[in-house]
């Protein structure tokens, strides 16, 4: 029953939702050995997040990204404003919706329903790469 | 130190927020087994979720769920509504509750507070029976 | 591959955001003895959650509520309302943030980026000390 732990830095990526599932098995070839267990996905940042959601019509990730927009609005009176408007609403998205997935590994896969993809939610307008922490155990 | 997983099919549920603490306990007793560890209960599903909240007044339950349409709204200049008005806030809703919950197990018990129990989230209004992955790890 | 689990009562808060990280690691010592796992604590309450966000800059954290009390308004037709007005609104913002996190361990130490911590949420006015049950498995 071993561990497995990666990281992985991600390309630089727009403002928005963006489907990572498939660099994220990339990076963790381990799931294929495993009969039950755990995928761990930690996002190491707080103005960027993760999420499951839908893997195919486009448009979903768009309207997730416009309501994060409304729901976290830039036009708020945020007191920590340093690094622009984007900032703050960035803080506030990222625990909305969280700094890590957990997903069941079953007969060496990712137990996912047939609709689900792992999402990196970009809350800035110009972010680098994001470094991900994925831990794997199991049997 | 074993791992126990179970898939577990829910009946088709009404839109809102219902207590499936007992349903998961009878899907997965090797909880009574185990002295210390860890229960992951995972949604297959991108327009449902899963939280922890009150489980005694069901109206804490009721307040949940016109608390969440408030949140994400019907009425919300959405580009994709093929599935109806109710179908892209489930989106939103499932990404903002999350598709699953991880709670420890103590002593041959989940050690959750006197007040809480395990929701499903029901976001659509008419869905079929959901389905859960339901992973155990402990010693 | 132990399993170490612990109870840790925080002392009362004041309503908001309060970075407990220091607090968690004294509480979970194991952590400097494994080389990888994963850490996972848990309030055991419905009106208090747990987030990971922004160390440094306490603007922030006073943001967070002050937005948190936007998305989750006082001011909504309620119908849970005996224990006054922050009462439900404590009930969705757990839910919306969540009762737990996980968070890699690698080489005897957390796996958090430079800028993040763990935060109490404290989502009552005059709430008492809150609960935690910290987890920790690794090799």
């Amino acid at each position: 029953m071993p561990w497995f732990q990666h990281t992985l830095t991600l390309p630089a990526m727009s403002r928005g939702f963006h489907l990572i599932t498939s660099r994220v098995l990339e990076a963790a070839p381990e799931i294929r050995s495993l009969q039950a267990g755990l995928l761990h996905v930690f996002i190491q940042h707080t103005s960027a997040s993760l999420t499951i959601n839908e893997n195919a019509d486009p448009d979903v990730r768009v309207d997730l990204e416009t309501s994060m927009n409304t729901i976290a609005p830039e036009n708020f009176p945020y007191i920590h404003t340093i690094e622009g408007p984007d900032d703050m609403p960035a803080h506030v998205k990222t625990s909305l919706l969280g700094s890590s997935v957990s997903i069941p590994i079953r007969k060496g896969a990712l137990a996912l329903g047939v609709w689900q993809g792992i999402c990196l939610c970009e809350h800035r307008n110009h972010a680098e790469g994001r470094k991900l922490v994925i831990t794997i155990h199991g049997e």
